[in-house]
């Protein structure tokens, strides 16, 4: 459904940029978890914006309120419910916008007959996510407390690359160092430069795209299904669900077409304490749609900011000419940073819900 | 659900590589569909293996018999299941296999506790997919009845590449061609090219992966949804059911994070028919989840087929030492030409399920 | 899912009886349709407590606030959410329901391990159905404009019995008649009888319960589906959702096991207009799980209050020995007059569900 | 979905009563079950028709075939397909069922537009249960092993009656009892009685109906959901897909309605062994759509066998005139006694699916 995702970790969005409120109903949180408030405000933060110059200077304080299923400081186990209250609702003259669509707004306008709120792209904005980072940093929660960690960070913006995660990399205190980085890197000497081409493009009025990597440990081998339920299946329809996500390859991706069979296959041995590994880890951790033990290791690619300042060629619906659009406000030039945090959010809520389906596949 | 998929055109799989027959039963076919026995029949021959020395010269005839849902020549609207008989169920000796597990024999034996029927990668042998084929060529036969069409070709093997798809490749003359064409791709001075680089590949008892793209063309604007049941989260995991596949990527995918907002954003204009269109299709047909009326675009990374017969390390689960183990049999060098009718089934299924989707979404 | 209903008409609820605040998440609106926001709140009326001395003097408002979705004056076509606050949360003192369990308490404590919110029946109270009578306020309003109509009466309160529907009954003007009743019944003569009974089982802080007869009329032949999505089952599962529901049957219902076949089978005929109608409506309208064109009738039973103030025995968590619980508050003497918007509500909600699903069952 | 049930315990069914074969393909079943061929031979041979004077004479064997998911005399954890070929199709003129049309052929005549397989009512035909007693057959058996027991017996026929089920009839031994009997009753002292107005009605070529009432013991209090996955909406869902049903009840079920709440609350004590019990179980074990500890007992209206060979009115589709129908053949006076075990199954499917669910409330 549309709006809903999961089978056993059930979350169900709703909201718009500038309506009323957008929020989320979460089903399934087993009952009894004690909710570190602190640690889900602090996720809310990371990914609001007006952190940095790297991004929008609106300020959007992404302040949630939590209308059921906790109590007495626990889940009940019944529905959780969230909200977040927009403050930031002038009614600014979106008319051009309808006239002139961009993006989103234009297959908005043919899904929904010209009724889609349209008002700062309206249910297709950046801002729902703040829903996703919410029943993320929950499933966080809950994930650590079974000894499974979710990172991310920045592998490129543009071609400025950083180093690839190695399993090691995945620990607690790089994790948190990595979530207080404005520019969340690996290899911290690329932190300027993606800073300096960043500035640039934003005095261009223009924007940049980039690549996030992910991994996730702490899996034990035999979670997922072949087929319509693999974990690549789950994770993918997850994170395309992320705006501007527009790839998703695990492990080498892409890259495992350009090896041979003997390469690609990850070789597997005994490790000092007899546990089974493999050398490599082409397959990103999944092998026929179930993870293997080693870590799960995805890229996603995210695409330039669309709303940019720089005028653009676009139709105009009212006068069936050709015209040009100039977005003005405050747009992220480039929206990698937020995106962190996101997606990081969105893999948790696809691995807590495997988990809780894996409990029922014996008696 | 792990064996079914589709929330309109919906399929539910079953079968292993040498138990008695695997099939499908699809719910969700029109009533009163004329099916064409002879293309469902072709499109099941171009998956089958032994058709050139490109593949497994294992001969597996795959001839489907239609169980129920089907009466006087045409879909009842009720049930559709099909099944193959497995020819080929030679009592082999397995059990080195169960011994010294390879790539989804390990996930298979911690997903279901060793149960999982090992012989010829049992559930998740590559030939469960004929299954896919079957609903695919279906859901062809009733999209092409709408004027939606679907094409596929090799990309690339190894770093041999093909040219990319533009629009006007997609009719039905030239898809006929690829579908009779042992190696499907456009530009032809690249066949004998990778024949040799397969040949070799062969010789070294290795195999070789490689890229796969497609095309659909015929939609209109305005189908799909946003966030979880978006056309990307859609194709993404049903694409990823596919074995082998190790990454997809819509429009430019990965190649749209080194461009800025300015060269992504598609710029809309009227054609001279009236009709909007964009210069560039960087977004793959579809923004916001949605389709934009261009043709939906993506690639897909085949990983070299795990199956080979050079010797490789393993574990021995009996010794609990590290092991060699050399699979003997007949494999395909190369299983990407025998991935493309599954990738284009595959892709059916889901635009089909889409379609009948948007047909609820006015009253 | 728990939260969940629907695959077309999707809604997702939550909140507690004293809880923050409870609401839906609906998706699947058609886009556009104009909301009537004043019989929104005439449905809400219908349910809220104190209309009557039949129902508990406790007062709710039920003023619901709509957080998404909907933008001037018109559904957006993306999820629409509403939320009603809870303004009676007095934190009195539930630790002896806590120690001395009733009815769903003692449910909920053992699916929720002791963690579930005990303040008046938490989530299981029938205050959540509020969230049923909104989204089914809204699937009326749809269904009006396509000629669906839907109506409820009390058929029984105890002994006393109100006649049958018959499809004359069920026009504009005799629903807003019943929709204005305090005791909606076609025999007004009972009325008296029914509130004499009420009254003395108040007095003696005892409760009773009743059966309510809905009929859906102006469905065409052919929605539906047989098996799993019959028109019985996907209704039956809806009305058993709504609190104290312990039974439902279908036309001439558990009364046709006494009938022989020539008499139950409801025997076709022409009309005076061409149209095709059955002599008797025996199986209420459905047959195969699909619709006949004849009204869809059901009854359903509705027990009597759970909570009452007399004296019941029950268990002592902490004391381990059988005890004694009195339920002081204000309760409802009788529910079935507050479960009839609501069973009307579940009922809307179901067939527009299903009117949506019938749309794709052709191209 | 129309041809699919369950979340964990998932089946996928399909077949028409004179196509090629009927079946189901089962996704779920833990991995390494040993299954009993001969018990579910068993059960089969108990639907079967032709084991009593009491139902039809037509002979159908019901032999299965397992085509996947079963290795070594376990099941596999991959899908598990079953068919059953029909022996029985002889292509009889139905030409007339086609113009003429009665019951269920009239409602998938208007789903269908015509092109439902008419023969033996096709889908339709209870023919198609056999499927379900099946998958039951192998759920009954891991709910065994789990110490869960699911009885069935006619609770009336006409107006002749059994008395109720108690739970110390639930033994291995009074089951076994039962699934011998033609007419599986407690009190056996109403066999003749119900054999002579079968007989009579077999001879007026009229049909009977009748109720059946199941019970489950061996549920821990805490299984099942509030709200739309009440245990009584999943199984009056499952329920009502059983073709003839037209009602269910839960406990004193619609019985309930002429009680007080100090009558229906079924008041708890500690038994002698410290577990929590109540004195009388009018919830029939469900409260607030989870189970309470004590065994779940409903109740089924099973409508007459509708094809009977009495001359009927009906319409007339190609002379657009009303018209009379005699539908020859060698039908059940009644489906009564074969619907029980169908029932019994349809109930083990669902307990087993809400079994399955329960392991996933905890980590």
């Amino acid at each position: 459904m549309a709006a809903n995702f999961g089978k056993n970790y059930k979350i169900s969005i709703f909201g718009e940029s500038h309506g009323n409120a957008l929020g989320v109903n979460i089903d399934g949180i087993p009952a009894g978890t004690e909710l570190n408030l602190e640690f889900l405000s602090q996720e809310m933060r990371r990914r609001a914006p007006g952190r940095s110059k790297l991004t929008t200077p609106r300020v959007e304080k992404d302040e949630f309120e939590i209308l059921s299923g906790f109590f007495d400081g626990k889940t009940t186990g019944t529905p959780l419910a969230m909200i977040i209250r927009n403050s930031n609702q002038r009614s600014k003259d979106y008319s051009e916008l309808k006239r002139k669509p961009r993006h989103a707004d234009w297959s908005g306008f043919n899904r929904y007959n010209g009724f889609n709120d349209i008002r700062g792209s309206g249910h297709f904005s950046g801002r729902i996510t703040a829903s996703l980072v919410f029943a993320g940093a929950i499933a966080k929660q809950i994930l650590k407390s079974q000894g499974i960690l979710i990172a991310a960070h920045i592998k490129s913006v543009k071609d400025i690359e950083d180093r690839d995660f190695v399993e090691s990399d995945i620990t607690e205190k790089n994790i948190n160092k990595l979530r207080n980085m404005t520019l969340p890197v690996l290899n911290e000497e690329i932190v300027e430069k993606i800073e300096k081409v960043v500035e640039k493009t934003r005095e261009e009025k223009n924007s940049l795209g980039g690549i996030v990597e992910l991994m996730v440990t702490g899996l034990p081998a035999g979670i997922g299904d072949p087929y319509f339920e693999s974990m690549e299946s789950e994770l993918s329809r997850m994170i395309f669900s992320v705006p501007a996500t527009k790839g998703i390859e695990f492990g080498a991706g892409f890259g495992i077409t350009e090896m041979t069979g003997y390469e690609a296959n990850d070789e597997m041995y005994f490790d000092e304490n007899g546990e089974i590994k493999s050398f490599t880890n082409n397959n990103g951790g999944i092998i026929g749609g179930i993870t293997t033990g080693m870590p799960i290791s995805f890229k996603v690619a995210i695409k330039p900011t669309a709303s940019i300042e720089k005028a653009q060629k676009t139709v105009n619906l009212e006068t069936k000419k050709n015209d040009i659009l100039e977005v003005h406000g405050r747009h992220d030039p480039i929206i990698v940073p937020r995106a962190v945090p996101v997606l990081e959010a969105a893999t948790a809520i696809v691995i807590l819900d495997r988990v809780l389906e894996a409990k029922k596949y014996q008696l």
